[in-house]
């Protein structure tokens, strides 16, 4: 099966491993007429790069995204559209023992179970650097929906057991500090938390938070095609993901109806609701509230204390891992989130376009 | 878009209304040679009928399944296997005000917004009885995974604040309490809590857990068509999830590395994990152990209190929403569950077939 | 796989086997809002039903369509439309051979090979009953088009030898001899020829031409889903179609560029093509003449003649087929034809909504 | 929508413009452990290049293809393939005048329709070029089905009027003339021919046939994902394509069931077919005779002769093309034809995996 593709409508494709020449994406149904720069999409890439913090890995890789198609003077054609990344910094013996043996919380194990073998340098196609891809078409998504006034903001929730209250958001902070927190004193207190982590050799969870603000009622399909279930699938596809939540999320398991229900009111020939337990979704589609979304991420496999395993030749070892590892994904994966729901939505709303009738005689009125 | 299908090669395709004549589904790609009769379909479908205790409607719904094509001497031959259950209990004058207003919780305003009507009598396309076809197809992915030695079990973990500790599981007392839980003492302490829950006209949410044995490793395809993003998806496409998370989820953000690992071991040259904080996936594939899935439902929408919202003529009212309803939807949401993680398991299980060259030539070796 | 759906923004899926209880198809991904009636399908059922003429065959079968989902007060809601008709003149000791021996020309064989077994009744799933399912689909595909102004009409241009030229065609005619052939004078030719067939236990090929006035251009996705590949793929999987070919088809590789362009013309601002040798599509988008498409139907295997074949256990032995059959598929797949191509041209204009972004934002300017 | 992926189990989506910076492919699904080198991508895309005889353009591309990821030591990973050729020979003004006017015969007035302009530098999207990204996935699709001892083969038949009968094949010549004709004495003919349209400034259209040898019965999927019809709609999505046949094809409209019809005969307990008028496919799948298709191709659009068109901005000019063109596609696009069916049957052989039970169960046993 081929698994490296997402979205029907606007489709991408992702390519390329870690410690190959380069990575990339396809997107196929971008419309035509977005004026579109590599710099807006570098904006975008920048948010992932690694080296913006000592809490983030400190190699230098520019990342430098060309675009190869799919964009003809300063406006995208309509036809795919082909983004690259050279990879550069290539320490191979950085990752030596990763070859021969499976690295506990990682991929290596399923991979050499499904394929027989694998890529062993850095990850290979299971490295962090596969959303590279990812964010380049997310930035493009996201440019589409600001053009429909639809806009994204995700952020660091909680970062291990630091939780910034929804009470407490100053939204402006977000990109005031390195671990992208809505609130400044809290990413203080939650940086303390990282060092400690990183003396001990361990690593931090955490959760990111997404936000979408501007969405249209109706969007999303009933049944197996469902905004939430389409989110999900989308954010859980990133790496380190275990858990996804919308609106009240698990806490609407120990609600009650009486509360969990958002009252709908109207005011001057308008409706809306009067809470947002429901995330901005109700029976699969937008509801016109913002959607609420929140992701769980495990905490960073790559750590350097002695941890027990067994090589791809039955072995058990103690194995210890070198080089440089991020002590928490969070921070890096913020805009992965983003881009994620950003390609989700844009292909809802694209497939929302043929609902009904009185719309498409519209649209194709001559 | 179509939205009611579900699946690559192992296809199904729902339709129905709560109140039309009847409902349905089919099935494309399941294999030839498989024994099947209408009564195996039917034990699954009766685990989700209404009637079966006294937190659940008490509409008599006798929900007899009937096989119309793909089934030849008692097999399956390979085409499409439609399956219909006819609409008997229809009446529709219970339903009555929804026609002209949008209960809370419910899809009532997003449909309206997608399509400009909908079908209002008794949720038309947003009824729970669109599950009914998930069911149906449900139990021949599971008979399927059967004959694999893959078995699937859910149980209602929590309802309400009710939660059964992992510590105090009886998985055989699942089938002997109403509510599906795994230790009959908490079901006990469940059902008074229902019980307050009803007197006080209000409902209640809980969470069901899903447990897969016997999956081979490797399953699942990396980066997008992840086994676990394709279970998220999967179970967030019922109804009323409103959150999905595998092995340790949410708890993962507040772990560390050191902990959420999972160590390899070989005995006799086979390797298994010492825990199992993954839920039994690493990197989007199945890992060996058994899968663990978790899913919030929130409370039942519908509710006796008066809640206040708006008609389609955007007018505010105050709203008594009557008929029969249960307070809790989680003990007959566990076979959906269920069912959605055999389609998903099913279908990644017959995309993998393709994934090393050596196995193919092994298969069509002549 | 799942190969009984056709479509992506409309999909139907087709179920039943010809001696099963019913036939059926569920189309997922209608808007809203168009009116329909079980008798609007009806019309165009009726016009495959066999008992036309004494040149198909003289089985009675009612074949009446019943609506189970999808509408509402008279009109599509948006969700899954599933169509059902039952089989009823289910003789099926008129097939009794057929179950230990592969007819030549018929799919037992390869229905074997795939499955290990196949339902051997009336040919079961690759009877020409299954195109129940597609005509009924492809009545509301026809009634969506009509109301954007595209209107598809096919007819059988040759029986066996009998060809009618372009330059006598008279529409009016089709529908006034059994035949479906646009001149009444050669479809009297065309009955001698038949009478000629079925006296000496033979059967006749013939092709069938389909024109679609009204398009839009610009319809078709460049590359892989052009508007003649799709067409062709939706022809070709017509049981008995051999060949396809657009607008000068074959003729083309015998003829030069500069007879085989269209000039364009402009008059009064629009733009027009003085020729149509591309046959209303060019690059894969239709370019706005009428689009023109062939198809060419092999003769109905079964004949009464004595054929050399074998048995499911391998002996060689002479077969003779008993029963009704026609001698000629054509007439009664001319609305066959007409169905696919609606429903690849409803199908690719929902897909071209979301090309050009100047018109997505109109579309959802708030 | 998105069109520019092909497949489903073996997916390939292509990118890139004819003036680009590159052109290129991204391959996923394909299996793990095939040896691959860009060497052997490289043989297949040799074939396509121009320069090859004087009956094709002069243009020196070098196309040298790059492997940028999913190949590990020499064998595929499993995970997608990217590959990449740099445009080089760009000569833009070559091109001036297309911007502003509709070539006849070309797609530049319906990309104008669909997207509201369109990257004019040497047809864009629509440029042959985008073949290459097809046959660079081709050589590795036929690779895989040489693995499985599934041979393809295909040649001219027909440049314009001079037409190989079958009866005068040699197969061994095919490679031995420019035009890849299997006979090298129609091959002087058809020269002779090519001479003389352009002389007269014309161009010449012509048929390919391609025959798949190796096949086991069985692949294809019934009713809409037929073989046939995947390979129609496969080689109709190829550029200049007006018509696609199977076996006896347009002939057989014109013949008789009792010729048409293939006896099956048995041998030593192996099933065959005493003729090939089915061209190896019946009722949508192989039957395991070799398979047989022929494609016809218009005429090459671009000539100098002076012709009738209108500008952009909608004036009525006479247009003369310059630059270097061929006179006749055939020849180059022989292996196109043969990478999309590569493609078709690979992707087909994968999805017929998951068709029976029994063959399930034998793959998964553990």
């Amino acid at each position: 099966m081929a698994g490296s593709y997402f979205g029907n409508s606007f489709r991408i494709t992702t390519w390329g491993e870690s410690h190959g020449p380069a990575i990339g994406v396809v997107i196929d149904g971008c419309p035509s007429g977005l004026a579109l720069s590599a710099k807006e999409i570098q904006c975008f890439l920048d948010r992932r790069k690694p080296g913006q913090s000592r809490y983030t890995t400190q190699r230098n890789e520019s990342d430098q995204v060309e675009i190869l198609s799919g964009v003809f003077e300063g406006r995208t054609t309509g036809t795919p559209i082909s983004l690259i990344v050279r990879n550069q910094d290539q320490r191979s013996k950085d990752y030596g023992n990763i070859a021969s043996c499976y690295r506990p919380g990682h991929a290596d194990f399923t991979f050499d179970s499904k394929y027989g073998f694998r890529d062993y340098r850095g990850g290979g196609r299971s490295s962090g650097r596969e959303t590279i891809g990812r964010v380049a078409a997310g930035a493009i998504a996201s440019k589409l929906l600001a053009e429909m006034g639809i806009t994204i903001m995700a952020y660091a929730k909680s970062i291990g057991p630091v939780t910034v209250p929804t009470s407490e958001y100053h939204l402006t902070e977000i990109m005031e500090n390195a671990l992208y927190m809505p609130n400044n004193t809290y990413a203080g207190q939650a940086e303390i938390y990282l060092k400690e982590c990183m003396e001990r050799q361990d690593s931090s969870g955490g959760i990111i938070e997404c936000t979408v603000h501007g969405m249209p009622a109706g969007i999303g399909e009933p049944v197996f095609e469902k905004l939430d279930a389409s989110l999900a699938k989308a954010v859980m596809s990133i790496g380190a993901v275990k858990g996804v939540e919308i609106g009240d999320g698990f806490q609407a398991a120990t609600s009650h109806g009486s509360i969990n229900n958002d009252a709908f009111t109207c005011e001057n020939g308008s409706i809306s609701k009067l809470t947002n337990h429901s995330g901005g979704i109700l029976g699969g589609m937008s509801d016109g509230s913002d959607i609420v979304l929140r992701a769980a991420f495990k905490p960073t496999p790559s750590i350097s204390q002695v941890q027990q395993t067994v090589t791809t030749t039955s072995e058990n070892i103690d194995l210890s891992i070198h080089g440089r590892h991020d002590p928490i994904i969070v921070p890096r994966a913020v805009v992965v989130v983003e881009s994620m729901v950003a390609l989700t939505l844009i292909d809802l709303l694209f497939a929302n376009m043929s609902s009904r009738l009185d719309k498409i005689l519209s649209f194709y009125k001559r």
